[in-house]
């Protein structure tokens, strides 16, 4: 598979959406879960062991750790998108693009679920680039 | 054990210090664990497997993810200590306060770990006050 | 009793209800009182004397001063709430987080009062596990 | 006494001395006690109970509640200096300025001690033209 | 007259008026001029000069600069409301409460005119006391 | 004259000088006002009266009411630049970017002097090369 | 022609309207472009190459880079209205105002375009008094 | 080439400098250039022009417009580092991660140009894992 999605509540259905429809458009295979790392971070480890994804975009509000968790447990690209819950989406904003040094996470805008999509979409599109040189 | 203080760096010593005095003060026994979740997320997980702590204090800047993550494998009482690494530790600060439901941070001040053992300390002694009834 | 939920006004009604709700959810004895420590400080006093809760969830919105007013009074634990009712509950929860060394409170997420009360099970739970032991 | 300068900590020393000189240069008869509300509420109870000041000028960082159970414990005027302590002051500033109704608190700048002996100075000047008339 | 309440624009009508009726309710006499600082200096000026008023409340958003306007212009207390029109109300805080020192405005909480004139009925209280001792 | 630099505080010296370097990079004629609105409200009027400039550049700190004050008695341009003194600057910028409809401040960025100037040195350019068509 | 408006989002008409009626009292000859920078580079470049306006109004949320990508490309005078799409509109207004020394950008407050239009008349009757001279 | 860092300023030296040395560590071909792309603009659509970069990472502060604007000029995973040169780099921040659909930057956390290099190698990992299938 090319991107899974992983959103960390229902709440969050909105923005998925809004990511998928440009995956679609860009024909970009993907899989969606829902997933709280906090409420099921034994679901979230499974997940990712049977996982084959290319590239993840992990969708959260809050204290938005899923795109972090997500990044520590895989080597792949790994797209974040905060998620406005409270304060605007700041607290998810800081929450996934401050990430210490080691485990990078891509931040793109609040509620932005498309750029995450979008974002996916460059970076598979390098891949296929480089294979046919 | 009573407590297991874990910080995600070693640049959070100090704070960390701060935190051991105060524990030592109230004769609380603890052991300290440098750990980062996002580093090193299956030495978290073993320490978590092994650990018989009662109470945990986490200490963790930036994105700071170890006292939800620890929140997220424990049912003991998690506190969290936002350090100031960055924009004055706000980051922190709202990464580890604002926590989904269910999954439970005690969050104290910024860089405040003599705070965190307090808060330790009243737990500890409710639990004490309440065999001797 | 095991928990008193204080809340500094009638327009917390909201946040004190998803509080009670987890503490019935976790058979745990509760009673809530609606006492404004600005506008009622004797009468928040006076609660505290009579008062024999082994935890405190106190839920307060603007310069909410509730929960820190309520740990300098007791030396059981209190878990404070930030509402949002001006900044998006930002004065609020930097009122409750930003506690002074000595006195924690132990803040929860902007109007997440069923974390509180989530905690305040883990730490309720701790006791009745260590006396059993 | 005309003004009661009470501050939160001795690290407020240097807002403190600020206030002091400009009302000394105001011929302004005051007395400065240091006490936290937080760690001495007996006391802070005490202190009121004793005081005979017209005005109160209180300085207070982080949580500062101290400017708030001030004003609940008296019907006189109340002015509150937020300290840089954390995040710049916002923390105090916020603190200070976000009391709900019917508890007035009268907020100067950030660290400006100055400014609350100013406005003291305005509010006794106002009583002494009145009473002379 | 006892108090002048100064609003900077029509749109403040609802702050203005719940700082009124609560004037009412203290029996202090009032009256309230709607005048922009920015789009009005000139009258401003003239209203200043001809008003013999005791206490100022001034209510604005925005650049908040009215309140610092007028403290400059009279050397009787000033009270500053801020209102919320952008951000929360956070820029009329900020403009209102960080006057530099010599010119003190006493702040109140975002759209709190209730607390200005509870604050200007405690001002008024004092002077009234003092002139019967 | 062309560009009348009004500073509020003698600690703003520093930006001050950075905006001239840039306008005598341009030649253009200048001159150099320290003077605070809050403080001097009647020097500013008077300096304003006198004045012949084209275009005002204000620099301010904290409550930043110079620019406004400026804009507010001349129908000439007027260039804010805020001066980081408490909280970043963020107070100043928000006090000179949110001028309320129908008077409008020219914002620059944090102790940015030499974006005045220069923005100055585009509008006197607009005015000389049309002069010339 | 005088001035020449640029917003980056059709879903910036609202703002648009109020800077062009605005205009209209002015008797200001203008047109209007919708053109995002981000997105439509190319065509940004050439609106540019193409336009012999004296000063131009951009209009732009979110990451608002327009205003500062116009000021790149031209010497005329650049005025930037942030637009409240996300945080209140903080994120444009920082993207606008905080521009490097060398190509300043005028802000004026977040969803301001009618003072954007009052700022573009200041600066072009500046032009014709001197003209007359 | 697989890397092209940008950087706006040469007093974002350090953070290259950061990145530089986990690009090494990965033995990824880089190449670094300093052009502000408000400064520069013409320079900035040349190197576009002439890079055959497989990622590019774009470091700046203030209003941090270089990454997206090399974001629109490619259609290459654009990384963009927020460097702290005002306000904590919180201006810096929003301008990178607040980006409009269609125009996705991958923000890492600020001043954090490892994570940029992270980030990278994780891409362009990606893409020889692909091949070698």
């Amino acid at each position: 598979m090319d991107v899974l999605v992983i959103a960390g509540s229902k709440s969050d259905a909105k923005i998925v959406r809004s990511a998928e429809k440009v995956l679609e458009e860009h024909n970009i295979e993907y899989k969606t879960e829902y997933c709280s790392f906090h409420r099921e971070p034994g679901r979230l480890h499974q997940i990712m062991e049977e996982s084959d994804a290319r590239v993840y975009i992990c969708i959260a509000g809050l204290s938005a750790a899923l795109p972090g968790a997500v990044a520590a447990q895989t080597d792949k690209p790994v797209i974040g998108v905060p998620v406005d819950s409270k304060l605007g989406g700041l607290d998810a904003l800081l929450s996934i693009a401050q990430m210490p040094s080691g485990v990078p996470v891509a931040c793109v805008g609040i509620d932005n679920g498309a750029n995450a999509a979008h974002l996916a979409a460059r970076i598979l599109a390098l891949s296929q680039e480089l294979c046919q040189t």
